[in-house]
């Protein structure tokens, strides 16, 4: 069996850990990096990842590495919106290169015109090239989207679905607990949600459309509630952010998926330090009812990992275009020899 | 929109309920209706269904309703193992129509040398008239094999999986309760088992053998553990039967998939009167370790007509071969009209 060549693109605290999951890998060889960081530019991949080096330079040059690496599939972790990373991917499909990418919007750009217009351009794109894309990861790509809508599949009728992802952000890394504003005055909370330093989950929206779509309904409209603070009526703390009672503990955002004023989908997302519980929750009001938790919730940075990993033959076996979670076959671990997943 | 023409073929009580069901839905004719009960042949679907003329008679001939009826998909609910539905599969195929059928072995044949055997045989005849089977269902094909393959997609790593269905008999079916010999002394449950009256649960190696293959795990072995009575030290009840403490209150059954000694894969199923919890759940041990339930467990004969139902536009979506869940895209409900959901 031949190994799988990747180029990870996008040596962030998220590429860093895929690429050091990747070298733990059989049958992945890690054959190109690419980042624009003046930091690492240049650097060996192997030492800024904090091992032995791998004789993989990072470079800032992408169409450089693509034409002399001739990966099987990009490992993508740049950014969270197409409008930053459209011409990344244009860039990669024209090398005939298939992707597999954590940039949440990609994950189901339909929610908005304006993703739809980029997820139709990169199809063409795509399929021109003979390239397969996908956007993926745990949330948005699985928890609140594939996951719900694989387990409608056991139902007669469908009411109305309710998902909850709960995070205790205490267990998490320290700058995912400055990104929900732990510990601020919840003044400070929400001045810095007005200034944008702080911003929501990125997906819910994106989840909302996937499942609506899968299942075929048609929405009014996506409601997307504002951030909210997170405030606790007792202290609480992580091991770098002291949270004390009456400020803010993170943060938690709810979407609706609207038809005739009724909510159809509902995605509640909550982080934050203190969290009684944690769990990922799905409750669907059909024939029959399914009262489905995962708990505790799945972790947040092992789980992406885990995916956009796993993913990798299931996108190399795909047809050439672009392609969402609900269009490849269900899938599945990768634990054994890469090869062993390729058609 | 077209509508989907279906021919349901096998008229008992799955096959009664998934055409009452289907009936229901957008979208969907039934044109066609097969089943060898010589105290149903002659008489209309409505009928037989307690409900209005369809103008739908139910045949012994196969051919004869295909041909005359040509079908997009048949609705297959006849038999458990593949030496008994073969020779119907390879008839239908033969037509060039599209299969989903609840067989039990079909969910996924390898388990065995003589079901690769008629998978591969199967594979051929639907290729070479263009036509897609599947084998689906509530359990197997969906709660203890592409429930528990789906959720590995988010671990890194995986070392052993355990999964459970534990359901109280007494909201089920009467039949069902007898299946399992629920009131029964032990003594005469032991009987039966001997005797081949009662059998346990069709499937658990077939579920075994799909996740193993979907992750690449080569077992030494699926060990099946002998179908054992449930005793209760109380009496227990359902509306037909009274389960005095001491008695069999139903059945309970193990299988393993094991590799150098361990089990890699348990599967746990448990059907009695008077179980205190009925519960789906799935253990993955792994990074991250997964930890999963559906609380109630999903409903049987719902699951199974939903499932069935909704793998209707995959199936035809698909290209022609004998295919399992694992290969087909991710599942979901067909809330809408089915055409919605044809590419």
């Amino acid at each position: 069996m031949k190994d799988v060549k990747v180029v990870s693109y996008g040596i962030g605290v998220i590429g860093r850990r895929l690429a050091t999951h990747l070298l733990g890998k059989e049958g992945v060889e890690i054959v190109g990096a690419v980042d624009i960081n003046p930091q690492i530019v240049g650097k060996d991949l192997g030492e800024v990842l904090g091992r032995e080096k791998l004789g993989v330079k990072i470079s800032d040059d992408a169409d450089g590495v693509l034409s002399k690496t001739k990966p099987d599939v990009v490992c993508h972790t740049t950014m969270s919106y197409l409008s930053q990373t459209f011409d990344q991917f244009d860039q990669i499909l024209k090398h005939g290169v298939n992707v597999v990418s954590t940039c949440e919007e990609l994950s189901y750009p339909y929610a908005t015109e304006e993703g739809a217009e980029y997820a139709k351009k990169l199809d063409k794109i795509a399929k021109k090239y003979g390239a397969t894309l996908l956007g993926t990861g745990i949330n948005p790509g699985f928890l609140m989207d594939t996951l719900p809508t694989f387990l409608t599949a056991v139902c007669e009728e469908v009411e109305d679905i309710y998902i909850t992802r709960q995070m205790d952000a205490a267990t998490r890394r320290v700058p995912f607990q400055k990104k929900i504003g732990a510990g601020l005055t919840v003044e400070d909370f929400r001045r810095k949600i007005e200034d944008h330093e702080i911003t929501g989950h990125v997906g819910l929206e994106q989840s909302i459309q996937m499942i609506a779509d899968a299942l075929g309904w048609e929405l009014d409209e996506i409601r997307v509630d504002p951030v909210e603070p997170v405030v606790l009526d007792h202290d609480a703390a992580s091991e770098a952010i002291r949270v004390p009672k009456g400020h803010n503990a993170g943060s938690k955002q709810k979407a609706y998926g609207i038809r005739e004023g009724r909510a159809l989908i509902t995605t509640d997302f909550r982080a934050y330090i203190g969290a009684p519980e944690e769990f990922d929750s799905i409750r669907i009001n059909g024939v029959p009812p399914i009262n489905q938790k995962i708990s505790p919730c799945v972790h947040g940075d092992h789980g992406t990992i885990a995916i956009t990993a796993n993913m990798i033959p299931l996108v190399i076996n795909a047809e050439p275009g672009f392609k969402t979670m609900i269009d490849l076959p269900v899938p599945h671990a990768t634990p054994k020899h890469m090869g062993k997943y390729i058609k």
